[in-house]
């Protein structure tokens, strides 16, 4: 009710409807047009409408009060589809995600390492494609594309200050190449930001009122949700934790500042620390994704050098957490992304106490911390999520998953591409 | 329009419609039955007991467009006044603001010291009924008294973590004490957030769609302001900059953490560093301000051991005003609060250039750093808005300031108490 209602003025009724409608499950178009306040004949032409698209189908009929028996409408949950995609250097995450918000396929290919961008996107097109044909859904259903990627970005341009290794993406008009080769719109954000919505979305985050995914993958970000809406901040660049200075007179990085925590702590300095230390991180061309995950699976395997080196890493990374729960008021910290998929039990502990010991606000309530169960797929779940969710409820400033979408679906299994 | 028919669903008519008028400036009785979407009998109900009141009042006709003329209605600025507080060691500033948002009083009296809490209410109470007094305010005019001080709140307690200096103040039940002893409603809030709505509500900061109010007194805070919503957390106590780690293996701090901004580079840090070399502060019985104060002035005056010491605590307060912007994506940092109304020409410029080198969106926008022209009033300017925002609309989460409410009301002259 009260999305709906405080949407009115400013979403089409359109949009409208069709929010109340997936809200309620099933309703009458008698509930819709108190539900509204839009006049019957506005409901009659709209439902009419969505009924014609396929979005909405009747769903039998409610119970009589004594009059005419009043016909049920609910939404058609595999009537649109909306794909979302994780753009890493290390690997690109596709998923595909139903109107009612299950994930109904999933795919993981090599990433965009250091390949031209031009390239990458046509191969993204490809592997896009071949997803939807796969998963066996009508091309004409899929409603948009949301692309999530690291660095802060712009909504036209993307990347605008990429990370080194993916320098050539600085300035590259990702949204308007993939919208131009695929035609269907394109929506763009920062892979820590989608992961929040993935969390968020994925369920499971029930009882707190401002969070952090707390994002690892080769650099390291946050996305924050408060009461269910992102921070955005002034240009949707908020979050980047990763570039919190611990150190006045630390390392330069690549962010033109010094002493970043992402300098100090994040997967780079891992690796680097574990060569300096001659740890055995297999071949010299591995990526730093792939030496991070040998360092970290030989901490787990007990080995002290490796464990040593993560407890360092996991040190900055709890002063990093603190500062952000401090200067954001969290109640809760997930952490999330490829690199903590692999060593998040590892920092957690360090994370954890940390917090306990020095969240200022912990007169009045803790931080929780938690590894999510879903860290290597997030992002991309929230990139599908942001495009379902412009679908529902257009204009809004500010995401607002509605806890609706949250659900498991229609019960279809989900199709893992190999 | 918009916050009006946002609140319709939410709030009172009886606010709403208040809304409605103090939006329009002057409002017939016809055009708010459209711009609220109320009955005209409800519409006519209301205003009549908000003319009975006092609060509206007829305000000639409109222009006639055939029919019957319609009288017009506006808000009677000094219908009601609001009394802000800012409660702090060093000094309790006072300010009595109309409803139409002027400030018409303002009173600047001696801190809570470390005297008993009780003793110090019983004192304030004395202090605000004197202001209202020689100010020539009719008592029963007064909606309610905001009080704001530093350190972590509950909304029914106060300060749960009280600054070492504020110490008995810990679970002082502040609200309720002076709630008891006055009969108007009381609201607490935290000086930093309330210099953040201080700031936006003197006017001044029209460009801005996230900005942070950096506040240094014998602390450091801040408060940030989002498309001129107040950003809360989940718990009201965010934006606590003070207590960001900028060095791991930094001194203690009385927060439970160690390597604080506040701890390294606050006023406390300032004086000491100035005494350990020797500096002239005067009596040894003078408070941590007005140290700060002397040391500021050696500083101003040309000293180099002064400057070096603000210096240093300033490049301090860069990384946590760069961490602060790259967290919550600002465009504005305002440097406010009495030590920066001393000493903000020395930190300004190396805040300054700390953003401008390091801001990680700076390729997306600049964040622009200025000095507050009411740096020593904005916390108590802000806490007498917050008590008008909640007469006028009372049901938002998160406070917005309407940009109307930042008039400079009706030119009466503001008095300011010896």
């Amino acid at each position: 009710m009260s999305s709906t209602s405080l949407g009115m003025a400013h979403t089409s009724s359109r949009s409208a409807i069709l929010d109340v409608i997936r809200a309620a499950g099933t309703i009458s178009r008698v509930e819709l047009t108190h539900a509204t306040g839009l006049t019957g004949a506005t409901i009659s032409t709209v439902v009419r409408r969505l009924m014609n698209e396929g979005l909405v189908v009747e769903a039998g009929q409610a119970e009589s009060t004594g009059g005419k028996p009043r016909r049920l409408l609910r939404l058609d949950p595999n009537a649109r589809y909306a794909v979302g995609v994780h753009l890493d250097h290390a690997g690109i995450t596709y998923v595909l995600a139903n109107l009612g918000g299950a994930i109904v396929g999933r795919w993981r290919k090599s990433g965009a390492g250091s390949d031209d961008p031009q390239e990458v996107v046509t191969r993204m097109v490809g592997e896009i494609d071949a997803m939807i044909t796969r998963v066996g859904v009508d091309h004409a259903r899929v409603l948009g594309i949301g692309v999530v990627s690291p660095g802060p970005i712009t909504a036209s341009v993307g990347m605008v200050l990429a990370p080194p290794i993916m320098q050539r993406w600085a300035d590259y008009p990702l949204g308007d190449a993939l919208e131009d080769a695929v035609g269907v719109p394109v929506l763009l954000d920062n892979d820590a930001t989608a992961a929040a919505i993935g969390e968020y979305w994925a369920g499971g985050i029930e009882t707190t009122s401002a969070f952090a995914a707390l994002y690892m993958g080769t650099g390291i970000g946050a996305g924050v949700l408060v009461n269910g809406t992102v921070y955005r901040g002034s240009s949707s660049n908020a979050g980047e934790v990763g570039h919190i200075c611990v150190d006045v007179d630390g390392p330069e990085c690549w962010c033109g500042s010094q002493g970043c925590v992402e300098a100090l702590a994040g997967p780079a300095a891992v690796v680097a620390a574990a060569q300096a230390q001659g740890l055995d991180l297999g071949q010299p061309d591995r990526t730093i994704a792939e030496q991070f995950a040998a360092v970290a699976r030989a901490a787990l395997r007990g080995e002290p050098a490796a464990q040593e080196i993560l407890q360092r890493s996991a040190r900055f990374i709890g002063v990093a957490a603190q500062t952000l729960a401090n200067v954001m008021d969290l109640d809760l910290v997930v952490l999330t992304g490829p690199s903590f998929a692999l060593a998040g039990s590892i920092y957690l502990p360090t994370v954890e106490d940390q917090l306990g010991r020095s969240f200022f606000a912990r007169g009045s309530h803790p931080v929780r911390v938690t590894i999510s169960s879903n860290a290597s797929e997030a992002a991309a779940v929230g990139a599908a999520a942001l495009v379902l969710q412009s679908e529902l409820a257009p204009r809004q400033s500010g995401l607002r998953i509605p806890a609706e979408l949250m659900a498991e679906g229609d019960g279809k299994p989900v199709q893992t591409l190999a």
